[in-house]
């Protein structure tokens, strides 16, 4: 199996840490280590280092040289553009099937925490031994709710159809966009759903004969760039036809349609890590329920998450569930309860003058 | 008439900008102009250069002389320690005294914010005026309470006494410490009582007077120092005596006991931005009421008070009536009405065994 860590996200509601040029997979958000290469160590036990690649955008491709100096050269899968993850994972598939034929991949993300890495590894590997017995498979990494989130999309849990290792796969009765509050509600209480975490095991050959059906355009696209792979042309074909291709995420693209979907249920303490709310979620808090990622001192201050530069003290003073995050030259203050209005904030920056160097 | 501004405060309570070495007075908080810088020039249409004197620490000898380039040579007055304001003024009275005997000094502050400087200028010209055809007065500036404030200490106007340009001089009934709130509203209903603003005018040598009736040993102390004034044992004794002083409020020693004290009624929009609160109250805030001095965007945020170093970029969402102040090393974030707590937290770091950078 080959192991590709999609690292080309933007993380705009990690704002002011998650920057165009650094966004939240580069930061040491939850240990001492960045999300990134968390990513690549949490796999270590199944994982070579000669299968596992990341893809990014160009933006970004430096920054992953240099915060993984380990991956093997030519590992490194470089997006032209962002044309979001239809195309993203339909280039990886291309890359991988030209190399490998007949391969499977696991599309992992970089910017997630998984508590129990052992047990993500255990289920990557029966999702291969599902896939391998049944190469038309789409494998999906189907996370337990822990409550009603809005926030993800969802799976309908089936049959078990197969066991490898004493873990069921199932078979999956849909995958459903971001729901309301209630049908989400009703989608926990069930028991039959799990979340989204869009992380994929499958054939790379069996994503392209998808996408062939069902968006061919963007199959004739990826085949001009395979067709190139090796060649004096690879880099020049990438460049001119990449941009162009259809911007759609491979949920819509390939997963909503596919007749063959399964998912692996998993109990591993995920976080996507999607606001700055989220990380007390996961990480120690101190008696008072303050996340301290920072030098602080609090007076009469609880559930507060601080996250500042080495260096500077904070000081909190009669707050409650306040988000204080100081970036250095961008500081964000914000209850917990309104972290998702971040993007505003983002947005006001795309639109002032001289807002581009806090992107 | 000679003019003392004492520049030797802490202000603690606007910490993290006010620090030991470069305390409140030293800073642009109310315009582009550091508070001292303020106070000199809010009074050059009454006093010339020669007539102003600085009195400060030892420790803030040199940015007062930074600050204040035009200084005449020999106006600082350097206080070897810290003995709170008896002893401080019982210094510049000696000191001008020896040099101008006779002379009638206006002893004020450095960091206070004066909306209406003529009016102030006409006020302390009115009180020169009452103390020269009656030398033994002291005359304080009271200025008119505008709340039932618990922090300052009040004065009881009595009978008009005196009259200059149109301007009453009134008799003081008392000098009230700080009052508790029920005492304090009753005074601000009356209309009887004023603030005390622990701005003085009066003669260097009734001041003397004062203190050695009314405390021998300071007055004693200050006395061998005066005789060493001109001579090459001048800094040496200052240095050997000063800090041995009696640690004892002005108002104490000497305005609590005296029976002449006048007062000049101070409609001057005075603030003495004892906290991060006040600063709004004097200075123009947008139309949800924040005070933004800082580069800042604001989400769904009222009634808040950004102070940051230029450069820094604050984005607040969803947040009321908080303070939230950078000074580049130290963040601080405190409701409005919790920011005379500002001192637990100078504390905890005069605790800390790192703590004594950020002080």
């Amino acid at each position: 199996m080959k192991f590709v860590i999609r690292a080309g996200g933007i993380g705009t509601r990690l704002w002011p840490f998650s920057r165009r040029e650094k966004p939240k997979q580069f930061h040491a958000l939850v240990s001492d280590r960045s999300m990134l290469q968390t990513a690549v160590e949490r796999i270590d036990s199944i994982a070579a280092l000669e299968d596992v690649y990341v893809s990014t955008g160009s933006a970004l491709a430096e920054g992953v040289t240099s915060q993984l100096p380990d991956l093997v050269e030519g590992h490194l899968i470089v997006e032209p553009a962002l044309r979001n993850t239809g195309p993203a994972v339909g280039l990886e598939c291309v890359l991988l099937e030209a190399a490998f034929p007949g391969c499977i991949v696991a599309s992992l993300g970089s910017d997630h925490h998984i508590g129990r890495p052992e047990e993500f590894c255990r289920l990557l590997k029966a999702a291969e031994s599902a896939v391998s017995e049944h190469p038309d498979e789409l494998v999906l990494v189907g996370v337990k709710p822990t409550r009603a989130e809005t926030g993800f999309g969802y799976i309908q849990k089936g049959e078990v159809f197969h066991e490898a290792d004493g873990e069921p796969v199932y078979r999956v009765g849909g995958v459903k966009e971001k729901p309301d509050l209630d049908t989400a509600g009703a989608y926990v209480s069930s028991g039959d759903y799990l979340w989204n975490a869009n992380m994929f095991v499958w054939r790379a050959g069996r994503v392209l004969e998808l996408l062939e059906t069902h968006e061919p355009d963007l199959h004739a696209g990826l085949m001009e760039i395979k067709a190139a792979v090796g060649t004096s042309a690879e880099q020049s074909t990438l460049e001119r036809v990449y941009p162009g291709l259809k911007e759609i995420a491979i949920d819509n693209a390939v997963l909503e349609r596919a007749d063959r979907v399964a998912v692996v249920e998993a109990d591993i303490d995920w976080s996507d890590i999607g606001s700055w709310s989220a990380l007390a979620d996961v990480l120690p808090v101190d008696e008072k329920g303050n996340l301290l990622s920072a030098d602080a001192i609090t007076v009469d201050s609880t559930g507060s998450t601080v996250y500042a530069p080495e260096g500077k003290l904070v000081a909190l003073i009669g707050v409650d569930d306040l988000v204080v995050v100081d970036a250095g030259d961008a500081l964000l203050v914000v209850p917990k309860d309104m972290v998702q209005r971040v993007r505003e904030v983002v947005d006001e920056l795309g639109e002032r003058d001289d807002g581009e160097k806090y992107l």
